[in-house]
C-alpha cells in the first residue's frame, strides 16, 4: 500500500533541492563551507532577543503573546514597516502589510495567489533557489527575465498563451541578489516597470538583502519608483516581500509584504487558511527590537559582512587562475563566479569535497533550466575571515590544477 | 488599474470565513461571546515558557535558537511527539513526524500534498471550518463523510469521477470535534478505516482536542487501530494531525504531522518550498516544556475546562425552552446546538446581538453546502462559569420568545 498514487499532480514538480541535498554532507569534520546562505549567529542581537522576550512574557503582556491573533499581523509591527517602507521610499499604511512567516513563505502565498497550472512567471536566468521550489508547487512555466532580452512584449505574451497559461509576474531580486550578488541599476528598474505595464502583470520585488549595503548608494526599490510615478501604492502592480532574517535573525521567522490592499486583503485569506497567522510571540519580539535597536544594530553587521566580502575578492584576486570570473557585490551574501566554459560546477564540487575538503553551490541549481554548468555560488556571510583566505586558497588549487 | 484580473482560479474559492467577519463585532464592551474557539490565556503556563525561553536564548544556544534549521523540525521535538504517538497507542520513530507551523498548517499542506483541482475530499457534514478553508484553496469538491450513510463505496468513488477528478481522502476529527463536540466511537473508528480501505484513499485524522478529555475512557486514535490491524505506519493511509495550541498555546504555533515515511518526505518538502521551517526558538521552546511540565499542566486544564463544560450544560438544562437540544462532550471545547426546524442561527445572531449582547457562530458555517441552518456553535472553553450561567440565561430568553 503506498499513499504516492494519491499525491496531487503538483508533487510531481515538488523534488528535493540539491543546496539541500548537498547541506548534509556539511557536518563533515573540518569542512570550509561556502555553501550555505546563513547569517552568522555570532551576530544575533541576543541581548536584544532576551530583553524583547522578557518583556512579551511579563504578566501583563503573556496572555495576549501566547493566544491567537489575527491574520494580517501584529499591528504593532505592520506599523513599524509601513514607517520603514516609507522611510526607504515607498509610502504606505499598516493596511498595505501583511506579516508572514519569513519572506519564504511570501513567495509561496504570492505563487497560490497569481498562478493556475500552466501560467508563466518571468525569472531570472539564474534566480533565488527558493522562489522556484515555492513557485513550483503551482505548476508553472518559466521565462527568462533578462534586461538584455531584446523580446518585445507580444511575443513574450505569445509565448505563454502557447505554453497554456498567461504570464503573471515577473519575479526579481534587485538587491545583492542570491545567488549572484548583482544589482539592478534605476534605469533597469525603471524598465522593469515599463516592461509590466506593457504586459499587465505583476512584479514581484524580493527584497531581503536590501538593508545589507556595505557601499554605494542605496538603488530606489521597484515599488519606491512606480509609486513616485503612478501616486500611490494604490495604483501600483509591485509587490514587495521584506524579511527581518538577514538584519535580525532567521530563526524566528517573520517576514513581510507589501502591495496595494485587494492585494493584501486576498492573502490575509491565503494566510488564514494556511497557518491562521505568524506566532504571535514571535511578532511581539520583533516588534519591540526594530523599535529599540535594529538601527544600531545594521551598522555592526553591514561592517562584519563588508569585511568578509572585501576577505573574498582580495583571496579570489590573488588565488583565481586566468579565465575565472566572479561579481563584485555592493552588499548581501553572495559571490557569483563564472568558470571557463567547459567547466561543470557539480563535478568540480564532487572533486573539491573530495580533494580540498570545501564545499559551494553549483550555480546550475539556480537556473530554471539547469543550465549555467560553468557557474558557482560563493557564499561569505557565514565562514569567518581565515576560512574565507584558506577555502578561496584551495579552490585556487583546484582550478589550476 | 487592478491585479484581481490576475489571481489565480482558486482565489475565487477564498473568501472571508464568517467566525472571522463575526470575530471583528465581538470588541464590543460588554458583550458575552461564546462565539471564539481559543484557550483560556489564564490557563497558559507561563512560568514554564519564561524558563524555556530563557534557556533557549542562553548563551550556550541562542545561536542556534535564532538560526535556520532543518524543514522536518527539531530533532528533541520530533523524537518527543514520536514517543508521545507511541503511548497513545501508535508506534512510530521520529522519521514518521514533521512539525508544522500549528495543525492548520498541516491541513494546507495535505490539502496542497492531495487535492487536484476537482478531486474529492469526504468531510463530516459539518466539519472543522478551517480544514474546508485549507483545503479550497486546491479546489476540491466535497462529499458526505457519515456513518450512517448508506452508499457503496463504488457510489461514492463513481461521484466523485463525475465531479471530475477521483476521491482523495476523509478527513475526520475524531475526539471532541469542532464545531460538535461528538466523539467517535471505536467502532465508527473501524469503519472508516475500512471504508478507506475499500476506495484506496487516506484519512486525515485531525486530533487537535485528544488530550482535554474530561470524562470517559480514551478511544485509541484511528492511527493507532490500523497499524494494530495492519502492523506498522508504514503499511497505514491514515495521517495524523496533532497540535500543542489546546494543551500549551496557540500563539507559538507548533503543531505535528505523523504519517508513513514516503508521505512526510513529500511534506517536508512542501514544507521547505513553503516557509523553509516552523520557527526555531518555538519549536525548542515547546520540547522543553513538553518534556518538563506537560504532563503536570494537563490535569489542570483538563479540570478548568470540565467545570466549565458542566456550567454550561447545567444552564443549559434549566434555561432551553422545549424543541432545542444539544450534544454533551466529554471533552474538547465546544457544545452543539440543534434548534427546532425553521429556525435560523444566522438570523437568530443577529437579534441575539442586538437584544441579549451575546455572540455564537451559526452552525451552517459549518456546512460544505450552508445547511444545518437550524444548529449553532456554544463555545465554553473561553468565558467563566459566570458568563456561561448569564449568557445561557440570555440565550433562554432568546429562544423562548
Amino acid at each position: 500500500m503506498s499513499l504516492k498514487t494519491l499525491f496531487a499532480s503538483r508533487a510531481g514538480r515538488m523534488k528535493a533541492s540539491e543546496i539541500r541535498e548537498l547541506l548534509k554532507l556539511l557536518n563533515r569534520p573540518g569542512i570550509l563551507s561556502f555553501a550555505g546562505g546563513i547569517p552568522d549567529p555570532a551576530l544575533f542581537p541576543a541581548e536584544a532577543f532576551r530583553a524583547a522576550t522578557a518583556r512579551a512574557l511579563a504578566d501583563d503582556a503573556v496572555g495576549q503573546s501566547l493566544q491567537y491573533s489575527t491574520s494580517e499581523g501584529n499591528p504593532r509591527l505592520r506599523a513599524w514597516i509601513a514607517a520603514y517602507m516609507t522611510k526607504i521610499g515607498a509610502p504606505c499604511s499598516e493596511e498595505n502589510i501583511l506579516i508572514t512567516s519569513g519572506s519564504q513563505q511570501a513567495l509561496d502565498y504570492l505563487g497560490k495567489l497569481f498562478l493556475s497550472p500552466n501560467d508563466t512567471a518571468l525569472v531570472g536566468w539564474p534566480t533565488y533557489l527558493g522562489a522556484l521550489g515555492a513557485f513550483n508547487a503551482y505548476e508553472p512555466h518559466y521565462d527568462r527575465l533578462d534586461p538584455s532580452d531584446n523580446r518585445s512584449p507580444a511575443t513574450l505574451a505569445e509565448a505563454a498563451t502557447a505554453a497554456g497559461g498567461r504570464l503573471k509576474f515577473s519575479y526579481v531580486t534587485p538587491d545583492f541578489s542570491n545567488p549572484t550578488g548583482m544589482t539592478l541599476t534605476k534605469a533597469q528598474r525603471e524598465a522593469l516597470i515599463d516592461q509590466a505595464d506593457a504586459l499587465d502583470i505583476a512584479i514581484l520585488e524580493d527584497s531581503a538583502y536590501y538593508a545589507l549595503r556595505f557601499d554605494g548608494d542605496d538603488v530606489l526599490p521597484i515599488l519606491a519608483l512606480e509609486i513616485a510615478r503612478k501616486g500611490s501604492i494604490e495604483a501600483c502592480r509591485t509587490v514587495y516581500c521584506g524579511s527581518f532574517s538577514k538584519t535580525l535573525a532567521p530563526g524566528l521567522r517573520v517576514g513581510w509584504v507589501c502591495a496595494a490592499q485587494p492585494v493584501i486583503s486576498q492573502l490575509v485569506l491565503i494566510k488564514q487558511a494556511g497557518d491562521l497567522h505568524s506566532a504571535t510571540l514571535n511578532q511581539a519580539v520583533v516588534a519591540e527590537i526594530a523599535e529599540t535597536s535594529l538601527d544600531t544594530h545594521l551598522p555592526k553587521l553591514r561592517a562584519h559582512y563588508a569585511k568578509r566580502r572585501d576577505t573574498m575578492l582580495d583571496a579570489l584576486q590573488r588565488y583565481m587562475p586566468p579565465g575565472v570570473s566572479w561579481t563584485k557585490p555592493e552588499g548581501g551574501m553572495f559571490v557569483w563566479m563564472t568558470l571557463p566554459k567547459g567547466h561543470d560546477g557539480a563535478d568540480l564540487l564532487a572533486t573539491a569535497l573530495e580533494t580540498q575538503n570545501i564545499a559551494f553551490v553549483p550555480g546550475s541549481a539556480f537556473f530554471p533550466d539547469g543550465s549555467g554548468r560553468n557557474t558557482l555560488r560563493l557564499n561569505f556571510s557565514s565562514p569567518n575571515e581565515t576560512q574565507i583566505e584558506e577555502g578561496m586558497r584551495r579552490l585556487g588549487l583546484l582550478l589550476t590544477a
